[in-house]
């Protein structure tokens, strides 16, 4: 059903004058909705959109409620009807079949013709019923004014023979046309109806923003030649390599010019050689700024052929956002109003006492200039949006203000909704939520800290079930640039092999800085640093990417599960499985329509095998405990033989598995079988 | 501090047209905050209103956060700071001094000054010392310019003092002089202030709003020679034994004459007697309508008397408003479109089929003529409240429209905020909670049907601590006209006292339907039902008050109990105590400096002595597990010695201790002796 925005005067009480007394429904609690409706809540592209609210209204009338919604581009709603629940509670759902905004909102009125009839089959009296029926001729009547010409001759028809009907029997027959009602409901009287008093948002992305797979690599580092800075050239050789690990996003560190002035040495050392390369988080030079190529990278061309033959091989290129200047920038004499000067004459420079970053100088955002400001920003994603960039990782998104994100991205994706942003804020829990509110598609996570049974169980189970569920996309790195933590360190290859079963099966969007972390990268500048010995964000490395140890086969075969199983590709469904032993973790995955289960175990020690009883819950299955079941680890391509809720488990140091679970009764969706 | 509106452009983000970008601060989740501000908290006179919020910025700047608020007959908004939790939560209080409405709301920026001097303390280079110190001057130098003739100069001294110091020790020195803070603190860049987008609202009421003891009793049956038919004078002889009894609401059902049309008879025959009295909530006759006083009870003199003679008393007198009329009421002849007439002539009466009440028409609220309505519907509180009435149980709201509540309570409240209206509305749960949000001051509750431990202790706990506790607020009643529960029915005398003690100490707002409960009046019409034989409703019943079984001493004492400890004056602090016998409910009430603490037993078995063990968590009474402390029973004046968390109680039928709990270190508010 179309109409043109189904809205009647809002219901405004407790001031008269603004509304009328007539419409009497209420529509209230709508969910999903988030901080009052301030902002939007997240799908994907062909998600069904479940909608619930309390309607009620005073008396012991029926109502009738719709859910309306319309995609923002679409001018006219649509509208569904919603379903009574139980204790005053309605529901309602529609397809999202279109990438961008949609809105929604619910509209209810107190329906005299469906009161009427359900009045009308309580009556016993024959009094009454004659009565009624004079009644129900009325409403009829009216119902057929508002008719189409066909059915306005049906309903006329009809209340004519209610009228002139005389037989109890024959009058409680014609009232009670089940036919004839359907006919008259379609021609409410919606005069007095209540219409909530907001429009919900709903962004839909594409299904990437769900289920992706990312890899992080520095440019600089992917010569083959050791020595050689490495290129966008060497980068598209190297991406056969990533697709056959089986990522889906490669994002690089920021590929500018890099400032010469303050540039750090090796180590994060104050004063760099002459040959060091500098922090590509030190952005702009005389070379250029945040638009530009870094020279020893390559030329705009060699970008777009990146660009274009991952596009080929099934990925994409995503790009660091950094927004800070090298002092060397072009910004910082052309726009000397976007900094900050200190009362010496020289700038500020980004610093969190005793701490310096004196290769950076951070926005002044609360410039007298902050309108060009921002759209001299926003125009750095738009560049690289021309240029085929449509995955961005945001660096440090919560050092500048909220208020510049919510437009910048709601402009940017108003005009593209395919963009995904990643929100690289490793902050208070607040101030995360808070960026992803406010249009962040993906944001980085704590996982990174997360080690025992206890801290991820209860933060994965917050992360899917708790209110971020609705707008807060985990995307989880066992490892980043900034960010080796003591448990890899320490843990040596099984741990990395932990952390990344962990990543790869607790949440749908997930990701690995590599080549560091498939060669187990470990070692530390010092010790109690969570900094690399060596750390490619100061110098260039060269991988050895055949090392017999290196885990690319293990991650191949994961994101392989991953992209066969559609139960990994959404984080709704997460539900943690007890177990007699602490170093084992368990969790189930499944589909909704629990066609494809998976179940995982993996053992947390990276020095000890360890084993234990995991006890699943049958019923959430449809399993029967007296009938086997098979869990196929599609890891190993082992096939067990279970029965009833508690079973043994036995993993080898930082090993796991990844089981399908297939029932005996209902085959379960077929997952693929190991390479 | 008194400023005049204290709003600075409020923060619009998503669309930069409406916002300035220099804007940085967010103010997210305050509390309390019911609906999203849609409306308001209660709270009483004396109270402390605390609100809490996110409040947080990007970056590393430090805020400053400003509680506003004010009376709405005031222009000019308080303000006061806003002190700093962990996790990015702030709060603040500020007292309700006055009755009726109060806005609040939120005010937050960076504070540079602020951030300058946390920064400063941790400087250790002295080249950053000096240039930080010529930063802090020049802010110092702007918090002069905001400043107040006197200050503006010593924060000028200072500054220059900052300006011209040599050494780091007295660079630093000056700069973090606590009392100069202090002076520029005063006078904060409030430019880009955030302010929360919403005002939230209090309604303050008076005391009795939250603690109230009320008894219910039919005017007409007040007479003490059998068969002459009661008067308001009668009433007026009978107050002086509802003052002993304790009460301080004294609540009439209707007072207006009664409809001789379709007249209900004794016991709801649908043919009443020639003398049969009728039912007082079919309002109006020929003798008047909802402003005029049944000429059988009396003259408008002698109510005006016996409202002026509760008022020695302690009491007041509360009315009963019911919206419908008798056929005879004069509106059904003046106002022929506020009712809803049949296509046969015959104006619609309440029913809900099968069910038909012939003797009551109700007001048609979708009427073209509704404004006329309810200008008419208020002016019947308008016309009471001149009459000295500020106490109203309204009678099924649940039927009248939620738009006509919000509006009419928030108009008479606005002239006379000491009003209290009771919400009569035994109906869905998220009808009754709408009603207390749109204004109610009391509402009815379930209390009557929950007779279990299991029932009450979740019931209660829903009452005490779930969403409603900021707005709702139960008025418990054992029974009423209506309500002759099964548990009454059956249980004898210990039924009566069970019910008493319980709906006495589990919530501050109480009240009984008297004489019927003292005398433990407990025959239903028939089996099953819950109406009353003989049911006051459709005839005059005299009652014998000094029948030897009256429960009135009990009553009295109980009420002297709720005066004497303010613990019991309201529901926020109740807490259920676990016992092994699940016929003994155990519950603690205290103050919130735990200075008065009561802990209730009551034994729901009215047919068995119980008894058990009570197990009561020593830790929140601040009591210890090797120290004995004193039980003190306030019904029967006996003293226990009890120790550890664990002790003994055995009760009779029906009966309970309301135990006032001294420790031995710190002695215990003391508690009134029984008389």
């Amino acid at each position: 059903m179309n109409a043109r925005a189904p809205r009647t005067a809002a219901l405004k009480v407790g001031r008269r004058g603004s509304h009328d007394g007539r419409v009497r429904a209420v529509i209230d609690r709508v969910i999903p909705e988030i901080d009052c409706g301030r902002f939007a809540v997240k799908r994907v592209v062909g998600d069904r959109m479940i909608v619930e609210a309390d309607v009620f209204a005073d008396g012991h009338d029926q109502l009738a409620c719709m859910l309306g919604f319309r995609h923002e581009l679409d001018r006219d709603w649509n509208e569904i009807p919603m379903t009574a629940l139980p204790n005053d509670r309605w529901r309602g759902e529609f397809p999202l079949e279109r990438l961008g905004r949609y809105r929604y909102t619910v509209t209810a009125w107190v329906d005299h013709f469906v009161s009427w009839r359900a009045d009308f089959k309580r009556r016993v009296d024959p009094a009454d019923i004659a009565s009624a029926a004079l009644v129900g001729a009325k409403l009829i009547a009216e119902a057929a004014n508002r008719a189409m010409q066909r059915d306005a001759q049906l309903l006329r028809d009809w209340g004519k023979q209610l009228i002139s009907a005389l037989d109890t029997d024959e009058i409680r027959r014609l009232a009670l046309d089940e036919e004839m009602a359907e006919v008259a409901q379609r021609y409410p009287d919606r005069r007095y109806a209540s219409v909530y008093e907001k429009e919900l948002k709903i962004v839909v992305d594409r299904e990437r923003a769900r289920f992706s797979s990312w890899y992080e690599l520095f440019p600089r580092s992917a010569s083959p030649e050791p020595g050689r800075h490495g290129t966008l050239r060497d980068c598209e050789a190297r991406l056969p390599y990533i697709a056959e690990l089986g990522f889906d996003v490669v994002y690089l560190p920021p590929i500018h010019p890099i400032g010469q002035i303050n540039r750090k040495g090796r180590n994060n050392a104050l004063e760099a050689a002459a040959t060091d390369v500098g922090s590509p988080w030190a952005i702009g030079s005389a070379e250029g700024g945040h638009k530009a190529i870094h020279p020893k990278l390559g030329t705009h061309d060699d970008f777009l052929r990146l660009v274009a033959r991952a596009r080929e091989l099934g990925m994409e290129i995503a790009l660091d956002i950094a927004f800070q200047s090298a002092p060397d920038h072009p910004y910082v004499t052309q726009h000397p109003t976007w900094f900050t000067w200190r009362p010496d004459g020289t700038v500020q420079y980004a610093e969190n006492p005793p701490k310096k970053y004196q290769d950076i100088y951070p926005f002044n955002f609360e410039s007298d200039d902050w309108t060009p400001l921002w759209d001299e920003l926003k125009s750095v994603f738009d560049y690289w949006i021309a240029q085929g960039v449509i995955v961005f990782r945001v660096d440090n998104p919560h050092t500048k203000p909220f208020g510049f994100w919510e437009w910048a991205i709601n402009e940017i994706k108003a005009a593209h909704p395919e963009v995904i942003f990643l929100a690289e804020a490793f902050t208070r829990p607040k101030i995360m939520h808070r960026l992803a509110k406010l249009g962040f598609t993906q944001s980085y996570t704590y996982f990174a800290w997360r080690n025992t049974k206890q801290e991820l169980t209860a933060y994965f189970t917050e992360l899917a079930h708790g209110p971020g569920r609705e707008y807060f996309r985990p995307n989880i790195w066992p490892n980043t640039p900034d960010i080796l933590t003591e448990y890899l360190q320490s843990g040596g290859r099984p741990a990395f092999v932990t952390r990344l079963l962990l990543a790869a099966t607790l949440a749908a969007n997930y990701g690995i800085y590599g080549p560091a972390f498939e060669l187990s990268e470990h070692v530390p500048r010092e010790p109690g640093s969570e900094e690399y010995l060596h750390s490619e964000k100061y110098e260039i490395r060269t991988w050895d990417l055949e090392r017999p140890d290196s885990l690319r086969y293990l991650i191949s075969r994961v994101n392989t599960i991953r992209r066969q199983n559609v139960a990994l590709q959404n984080d709704s469904t997460l539900a943690f499985v007890s177990t007699d032993n602490d170093q084992l973790i368990a969790y189930l995955k499944a589909t909704t329509d629990v066609t494809n289960v998976l179940l995982m175990v993996v053992n947390l020690d990276p020095y000890h095998g360890q084993s234990g009883w995991v006890d699943v819950d049958l019923d959430i299955l449809g399993l029967q405990s007296d009938v086997p079941y098979e869990v196929h680890d599609l890891l190993t391509d082992a096939r067990y033989r279970w029965q009833g809720r508690r079973n043994y488990v036995e993993l080898t140091p930082g090993m796991g598995h990844i089981f399908v679970v297939r029932g005996p009764a209902r085959p379960l969706r077929a997952a693929g079988s190991p390479v």
